[in-house]
């Protein structure tokens, strides 16, 4: 592997360190310091620590890879699956310890910058929105429940993700990944019909 | 109301001040500042943080009213909605802007203590047991579908709830909690069987 630059030292550092103490109680000098850089040398790459957690966020979406969702070569459930699938091997690879920055982030939102909320909202906005057009290719070709709102369905997984990410940090294993699957793709996305609840009760 | 002691006020500016900032980054310093009360009197009421935390936790969860869950006398829908009813309505108090202490919590887990940890699992064990239950309850008088796994769906909405409290935390808004609910009763408490799916899809 390459060596890396003092750049990108500090941007790996940042998300090591952003991951185990959130933004707010990890300052500069902790980044400097997991870096082994000067802290002189810190602000020739970033003016301020926002820049360089608006860059960690930023690639951290990155390697959530949404444009699973986007990809039309694969059946719509398909998508979905091999998304989050994505998402829970790289949680994987930490032993599912360090559970989900992002979700880190949203429980101190009310210490972060207004820009970094701001992010924040606008990125989780862009992934409800791929994993609700999923839905709806998914409900066009009737491998989905016509019976669900696909929004509404989205923002409920998507939040549904975060809390099963949260679980999995405190139990530092995979089950609550395979609970928020199973109920997901088995029981919400195959919802029956009114129609068919009817007839159920009948 | 009655003056509070100074070791209700050293509890009361706790519980504010771990939603603010979490368990790690909020020492025993912020909390006498924000109790107004001498650093000495710390220490001859709590010989630690740690224990503190554990009264100020034990104080969320018996606010949490886990006893609706219990009350046989509602139809096993009603308490479900009661109990998550009544969260929201304390979410509401603070603007929905405070998120979820317990949430909060789990996700800095692993800068806790070993005894946190563990009372954060007992107490999210006895929560999802009693969920559980209320849909065994609900699955045995008809009113919740027979297809879900009671446990597995308990953990799921459970870990939904938490994920749903950091959105609205992120929006200011109740919006998240009223998305969780309408797919968890409209949607996964309704689910149809397998039978069900088989005829819709003939």
């Amino acid at each position: 592997m390459a060596k890396l630059s003092v750049r990108e030292k500090i941007v790996a550092a940042a998300a090591q360190r952003f991951h185990a103490l959130g933004y707010n109680a990890c300052g500069v000098q902790e980044i400097v310091d997991a870096a082994g850089v000067p802290k002189g040398s810190f602000y020739n790459y970033f003016k301020a620590k926002e820049l360089l957690a608006r860059e960690v966020l930023n690639n951290y979406w990155g390697a959530a890879r949404l444009d699973i969702l986007a990809d039309k070569s694969l059946a719509p459930l398909e998508r979905l699956r091999q998304h989050f699938e994505h998402i829970a091997s790289r949680y994987k690879k930490a032993g599912f310890q360090n559970g989900c920055l992002v979700t880190k982030f949203i429980n101190e939102v009310s210490n972060l910058t207004p820009q970094l909320h701001l992010e924040l909202e606008t990125e989780l906005g862009r992934w409800t929105a791929l994993v609700a057009e999923t839905i709806r290719d998914g409900q066009a070709d009737g491998s989905i429940s016509a019976a669900i709102d696909a929004d509404q369905t989205a923002r409920f997984l998507i939040e549904g993700w975060g809390g099963a990410t949260g679980a999995m940090k405190l139990s530092a294993s995979r089950g609550p990944i395979d609970d928020f699957l199973a109920v997901a793709f088995g029981i919400v996305l195959q919802a029956r019909t009114p129609q068919q609840r009817r007839k159920a009760r009948a």
